[in-house]
C-alpha cells in the first residue's frame, strides 16, 4: 500500500469493494468492521466532530462528512433522492476519502455505497449488542429495500439473530430479501402488516427510504422488552416512529447535535433527555437496566463510523490487488515549482511550441 | 462524456489536467475560465454559500468548500501545510467533485491542485480588472513560490500586464520564476527587496506561502493608485500585510463571513466596511473610483470559484481524451437490491461458496 510515489493515492472501485469484502467474507468484514467503529467509539473523545455539511434541493440533499482523530482525517460524500429508483439509479450512493493530518495528504478514495451499507448495519448491531436484550433471537426488518439483508446479516453474524419477520410496502422487495438471504440457517417470515411483522420481535428494525414523516410503528405495536433499530429516519422532516414511542423509550444516539435535526428525536423537544451511545460503550452510562424497558437507537449514521469504515478497509487493502493507484496529486520534482511541471509536460508533448 | 453506464465517473488526473490546459493553451485557457468565473459572480445570489469547513491541526489544517446553485453542486478537498516542502511534498494539494443537483450523483471527479493555481490567479485577475487602474502595465511579484507564474500568466493575458518586478526572500525562487517565464515578451526584472519590487509597480500582488502574520508590505510602501492583490494570506493567523495598509485601502472580498476569518481583514475590527466583488462585477457598487484611490483584494479563494474551475473543465473535457471513466458508484441492475450484487458478484468469482 506504500506509494513509491507521493502522487499516487489508491482508488478502491465498486468492484475492487465487492471483491474485498468476499475474499475477507461477508460475516467477518461485518464482525471486524462492528469491532473497528466500537474501538472509535472508545475513542470518542478524540474526534473533532461536527454535524453533516448538508446541501438540501427539492429533490433530495448532497453532504459532507467529516471527522478527525489528529491522526487520520476522513470524509464521506452522500446523496439521498429518493425519486432515484424510477430512473434505476440508487437512493444512497457515496465515496469517501481518507487522509493523513500530518501532511494533508489523502491515503484512500473509495466507493461508499457498498461500504455505508455494510457500515450502517455494523453499527446497528454494535448498539444492539449493548441494548437488546441478550436473550434476543427474534428480529423484525421492517422496509426490505438495499439496507435490509445488510441489517440481517450483521444481527445473524453478531448477536445470532436467527429468527427474522420481514415487512415492506412492496411484497416484491419482501421477496427478493428473503431470496437474498436464503441459505444461511436463518428461519424468515413474509409478514402481510407491520404489526404481524413484530409480533414476538424481540428487535424491530426499521429500514423504510422514501416515506416523509410517516408512522412505521405506531404506540401499541411495541411492548415491553424490545429493542427498536431506527434506521430509517434520517434527515429532516423523515421519520419512521410514532412520537409515543420515543416518550414511552429509554433513546440512545450517536451525536447529538446531529440527532436532533435528523434522527427520530426531532420530533421532541430539543432537551429531551437522550444517552450517547458511545458511553455505553464505555461503561460510563447503563445501557438497558431491564427486560421490560424499550431501547431505542435513533440511527442516523455519523461520520466517525465511515472514518472507522476507510480506516478497517484500508488496513484490509494491505497485501490485496483489490485497488488501482490513481494520479490525484500533483508531484513536481521542486515541491514549489507547480507552472514548471506544467512547462515539462509541454516539453515532452510539443517541444517546439511554447506552452 | 455521457456515460453509458450510470456508475461511471470521469476522473481527470494530474496529467490529463496538464494535457488539457497545454491543449487549449495556457492563456487561453486562464482567459476562458476567468469568463466562468466572473459569469458565476454575476449569478452570486443563486448559490448556496458556506465558509469552508476547515479541519485545524498543529501542522496545517485540511478543508472542505462545498457550494450549489440549485442545478450543479462542488466541492473541493484542500491542504495547507507549509511544512510539507521539507519532506518534497506540496504545500497545497487538492482535488474536487461536480455532481448533479437532482440525482446527486457526482459528474466529474478531478485533480484540483494544478485547477487551483489557475483559478486563483484567473479570479485575482477578475478582480484587478475592475480594481486597478486601466493604464496598469507594471506588477510587483512579491512571494515566487508555486502560486507566481501562474498569477504572472493571468495578469499578462487578461489585463496586459508585461513589467515584472520579483521578489522573494529565497532568490532561488525568483530565479525559477524568471527561467519559468522567459519567451512570452514580459520585462522581467529580479529585486533584492520587497521595497524595490514595488517602486513605479501598478499592482502588487502578495503571493507568499509560509509566513504566520508577516508584514511583507509596511505602509510606506504603496503609494497611491495602487491595486494590491493580496494572495497569501488565507487562514486565520496568516496575514501579509501591514494594518495600516488596510485602513488606507478600499478593500473588496469574496464572500465575508469567510474573508473575515481568514483574510487580511482579520486584523481589522469585525464591522469594518469592505465591498462583495460581485457587486462591482454586476455594477451595483463602484470599484476604482479614482486613479489615486488605493484598492485591495483580500483573496482567501472561495467555493464558488472552484465551481467554476470544475463546471468549465467539465464543459472542455467534451470531445477529449484527457480523462477515464471511475467504477465510484455502485449501479446494481435493480436499484434497491445493493446486497444482491455482492451475492451476484460471488456467483461469479467462486461459483460453489456462499457469500
Amino acid at each position: 500500500m506504500a506509494s513509491p510515489s507521493l502522487n499516487l493515492v489508491p482508488f478502491v472501485s465498486v468492484e475492487h469493494m465487492m471483491d474485498l469484502v468476499l475474499e475477507i467474507g461477508i460475516d467477518q468484514f461485518l464482525v471486524e468492521l462492528a469491532g473497528t467503529i466500537e474501538d472509535d467509539f472508545r475513542r470518542w473523545e478524540d474526534f473533532d466532530k461536527t454535524a453533516r455539511v448538508a446541501s438540501h434541493s427539492t429533490e433530495g440533499v448532497i453532504e459532507l462528512m467529516p471527522t478527525s482523530d489528529g491522526r487520520l482525517y476522513a470524509f464521506k460524500y452522500v446523496n439521498g433522492h429518493p425519486k432515484n429508483t424510477r430512473t434505476g439509479k440508487q437512493t444512497v450512493t457515496a465515496f469517501g476519502v481518507l487522509a493523513d493530518v500530518e501532511t494533508g495528504y489523502p491515503l484512500l478514495l473509495s466507493e461508499m455505497t457498498i461500504l455505508t451499507a455494510l457500515r450502517t448495519a455494523a453499527t446497528s448491531a454494535v448498539a444492539a449488542r449493548h441494548l437488546a436484550r441478550p436473550d434476543a433471537r427474534t428480529m423484525a426488518l421492517i422496509g426490505n429495500g438495499a439496507q435490509s439483508e445488510f441489517q440481517a446479516r450483521a444481527f445473524h453474524a453478531l448477536l445470532g439473530i436467527d429468527r427474522l419477520r420481514l415487512y415492506d410496502i412492496d411484497a416484491a422487495a419482501t421477496k427478493r430479501c428473503m431470496t437474498n438471504l436464503e441459505g444461511l440457517g436463518l428461519d424468515i417470515q413474509a409478514c402481510a402488516t407491520a404489526e404481524e411483522a413484530v409480533e414476538g420481535a424481540d428487535i424491530i428494525t426499521t429500514a423504510t427510504a422514501d416515506k416523509q414523516c410517516a408512522t412505521i410503528l405506531s404506540d401499541n405495536m411495541v411492548g415491553p422488552g424490545v429493542h427498536i433499530n431506527a434506521v430509517g429516519g434520517d434527515c429532516p422532516g423523515k421519520t419512521e416512529l410514532h412520537r409515543d414511542i420515543l416518550l414511552r423509550s429509554d433513546i440512545f444516539v450517536e451525536y447529538p447535535p446531529q440527532t436532533r435535526i435528523e434522527g427520530e428525536i426531532q420530533q421532541l423537544d430539543d432537551d429531551h433527555p437522550v444517552t450517547e451511545l458511545w458511553r455505553v460503550i464505555m461503561d460510563q452510562t447503563p445501557g438497558r437496566s431491564s427486560d421490560s424497558q424499550i431501547t431505542l437507537f435513533d440511527s442516523v449514521g455519523f461520520a466517525t463510523e465511515d472514518f472507522s469504515a476507510l480506516r478497517y478497509v484500508r488496513e484490509k487493502l494491505l497485501g490485496t490487488r483489490h485497488f488501482i493507484e490513481l494520479d490525484l496529486l500533483a508531484d513536481p520534482d521542486e515541491p514549489r515549482d507547480l507552472y514548471g511541471m506544467l512547462l515539462r509536460r509541454q516539453a515532452k508533448l510539443k517541444p517546439s511550441q511554447p506552452a
